[in-house]
């Protein structure tokens, strides 16, 4: 038996997420079924951390594990070349031992939120950013975002139907910024609870409409209050970058 | 009669190209439609680019003539309202007089090529950017670049069916950088020829691989012969950026 790593990149928007469901296509099944077509065995393939319809990854990882020791070069061409047309793509490839997990050894995962900011539709990027018509102030989302960081009960920023045992995160890094009409914030953590991200995101776009003050997002958090946050920004804004393993996976 | 100057954004993918065509629809006909709708006024919109099928806009300028005074804010939402779901938004808009026009006021035209330089397929750019999977030396493309910069006859870069009587233009810049995977070509000229910028990025990239050199990309410029080219690269990298004007319209 062969393990790997391999990295994705997908558009989000015609999939119902990551994972299976009933309902519709998942980019869990594209991946298996692009497997199965390239050398047959039916696999179950393992996800550092499973998308939300919309949500686009840049840099996703999983790992699956097949009978036949295939050089990792030819599972990346062979599964790109049966993926298609699906917009999802293999980045990388590599050779891992069985200590290696998608999941459990992941150190950390980046994800980016982009908004654009200005009245017109969005026509090249409608369903790659969210579009916030009045002006944000990023300076000032930039400044409350800070009041989240470090390891602190993050109920208030949590879906209902999510299934982390603990609400308990400890949030790395959360930067906000401007470039040009985008305001691009990115958050960094070892983990984050289903929804955080967007939840975050919804909420600080208040505090960048002046509507909202560093001070209310802090009462928020601390409110243990789902109620408490802003709404969720829409998924079609996300993008997971990159996860972090140890050195040696 | 007020004429209204408009920044225009739109997808060229699903669209013929600008201009009318009797085998689709075109970018000019979802905005004339849209100005129908809006006003019940039929007009022809004039465009400073008539950009092929597939190629992008980011910030396209037209004009056009109303029979009633609006607002120029008015102008632009009541356009973009009535464009839904198109892929095509006006950006900016502003009232001009009669001496404004789209095409023979502009000063200068700058387009950009986008290439990802990767083997794997683009899963979130598939219509945004052209692949290339063999790796491009993106200051060798720079330096022989600058071999094509000031005024020369360009027909070895100009498209059969081009309609301008003269083969002559100057091309103010023509710049290549990588940043990461992706290598943008600028160019910038008061005007170009038919699919002028598609065919020097498409040669370009024979200089980015290693197969030609500065020399014969200087050689191929002086024989005036479009065999001499490299094949034209494709639509979907393309972007219309900016179309400058005196600063008094």
């Amino acid at each position: 038996m062969a393990r790997y790593k391999l990295t994705v990149e997908y558009d989000g928007g015609p999939y119902v997420g990551w994972q299976h469901q009933e309902n519709g296509r998942s980019v869990q099944q594209a991946l298996e079924e692009a497997v199965r077509a390239f050398c047959g065995e039916t696999v179950r393939i393992v996800t550092a951390g499973r998308t939300d319809a919309g949500v686009h990854a840049l840099g996703q990882v999983v790992h699956l594990d097949l009978a036949r020791d295939w050089p990792a070069e030819t599972v990346m061409h062979a599964i790109n070349q049966h993926l298609k047309p699906e917009p999802v793509a293999v980045l990388a490839s590599v050779a891992v031992s069985e200590d290696f997990h998608a999941r459990f050894s992941a150190l950390a995962r980046h994800y980016r939120y982009r908004i654009v900011n200005r009245r017109a539709p969005l026509a090249l990027e409608h369903d790659r950013a969210w579009r916030v018509s009045r002006p944000l102030d990023a300076a000032a989302m930039h400044a409350a975002a800070q009041v989240l960081i470090g390891r602190h009960d993050f109920t208030t920023f949590r879906a209902a139907q999510c299934q982390a045992k603990s609400p308990l995160r400890t949030l790395d890094r959360l930067a906000v910024r401007r470039e040009g009409e985008t305001v691009l914030i990115e958050a960094s953590a070892r983990s984050f609870l289903h929804n955080q991200v967007r939840a975050m995101a919804g909420t600080l776009s208040l505090v960048g409409e002046g509507k909202w003050s560093a001070g209310r997002l802090a009462e928020a958090l601390a409110a243990c209050d789902r109620a408490a946050a802003g709404p969720n920004a829409p998924p079609h804004g996300l993008y997971l970058v990159a996860v972090d393993y140890p050195p040696e996976s």
